[in-house]
């Protein structure tokens, strides 16, 4: 089975806390507003690439309580708005 | 009788979830926004076809609580704005 | 007497719930957002055809507690903006 | 003296609940928001023309609460923005 | 000393309710929003003059609470957006 | 130490109450928006000269609460979104 | 690792409060917005350069609560869109 996001969505398949990119990596300070972890998986046609030059399999970082959460073949995905992520994570 | 949605919006035959997808498909983690499944009927004459590239009969997610229920005939339908439509589910 | 509305407006006659499209018509789930039904009678001169196509005559659907209600010779009428009709009502 | 309303505002002579067009006209069945009528005495150089096509002399239909009330020589008047007015009543 | 509004603002002198235009002027109806007079002493570079047409020396309307008020050499002024002047007083 | 303003934002100095223009200047009348008055430092790259002409060294005042203070060698700043200053200051 | 921010963001690292650029330097007067200092160490595709001209390499502050922090490696980082830096700081 196929998501395909509309608009400028993007689906992201959730990364959860023991999977992520490094040991070192972010912890954030303040609980109010987590980063998370998740992969993309599919890009929604009105996503601009030059805003958000993104490519599926890329790893990004989304602030908790972005998007809707759905659970497809036992997997967590985020469908969410390109504008709501963060950043790419690119291991060097 | 036919019900034709105005502006961009889209209307859609709910889909009880019984007769969802597959046995597998999303179970959203968190209650307070459900997705919903609906199949499109019919598309407003204001709906941008590169933003949101529906056709009739595509089945889509939408969040719960979005959109205007009506009864027709006995059937649930949903008059939802096309940027309330999550995503685009295809079976394999 | 002659109701021009101003702007992007339409004015619709009220359709009493007795006199509704058919018997197998709507019946709002929730009652928070009950759609009601309404003739079209006029049109104002900012309607964007393009999005909202209708005509004197159409009848349409329209969400509870939009426009301003009047009443003229004993008539129930509606001030509505176009965008929020939802819908245009077809008889097979 | 003469009040000239500035922008998209229209200057409007409030018509006394006694006043108005007709026995049978509007009688609002909701009190939350009440329409009012008035004559229109001014028009703003703002007021664009395709979307509000009023004249000096017009009378016109508002909501109650819009604009700002003021008196000049004994007389109530209305400063309204011009799209607040609902629609222009012609006596047939 | 000359106070230079900037933006679209407009400085104007205020009017004291005893040196008002007329014996017959305005006396708001409801309290919540009292119209005000001033005498238009500078303009700022930003204001549109097909909007607001205004001339140093005009007499103004104002709603109360607009702007704000300040005092040089024991005189009060009001720096206020253009778009915040109801309309301009002509004497007949 | 330089300070360079981004965006809109213009840097001032916080001219102290007993430095200002003169002695019969400004004394608001509500306290809920005292005017301030503050030096021009720098300009940001995207302040509009025609909607704010400011040169370097122009006195300004601007609404209290406006901004951000900062302290630069026991200094007193405030870096503001230009909109946000009501007005020039010249001395006759 | 790499962090590469997305849209309209800068990635900055956090300049730590002992580590700040001068003795002199600022020292919020009013608690309730602080300006606090970073260094640019990455910018996202949409930052407008003429706006928010900035250099990876730049100190500049930024109002505190503005963007999501992050640590990697250890290290402090604040993902802030690029309008909500409000000055580029340098040594004279």
């Amino acid at each position: 089975m196929q998501i395909e996001p509309m608009g400028s969505r993007v689906l992201l398949k959730i990364i959860e806390e023991e999977d992520r990119t490094s040991a070192g990596i972010y912890l954030p300070e303040t609980a109010k507003e987590k980063p998370q972890e998740g992969e993309v998986v599919a890009i929604g046609p009105d996503v601009d690439e030059d805003e958000v030059p993104l490519e599926v399999g890329d790893r990004v970082m989304y602030a908790k309580y972005s998007g809707t959460e759905i659970k497809v073949d036992g997997e967590q995905y985020l469908i969410i708005d390109a504008g709501d992520i963060l950043a790419r994570i690119r291991k060097d």
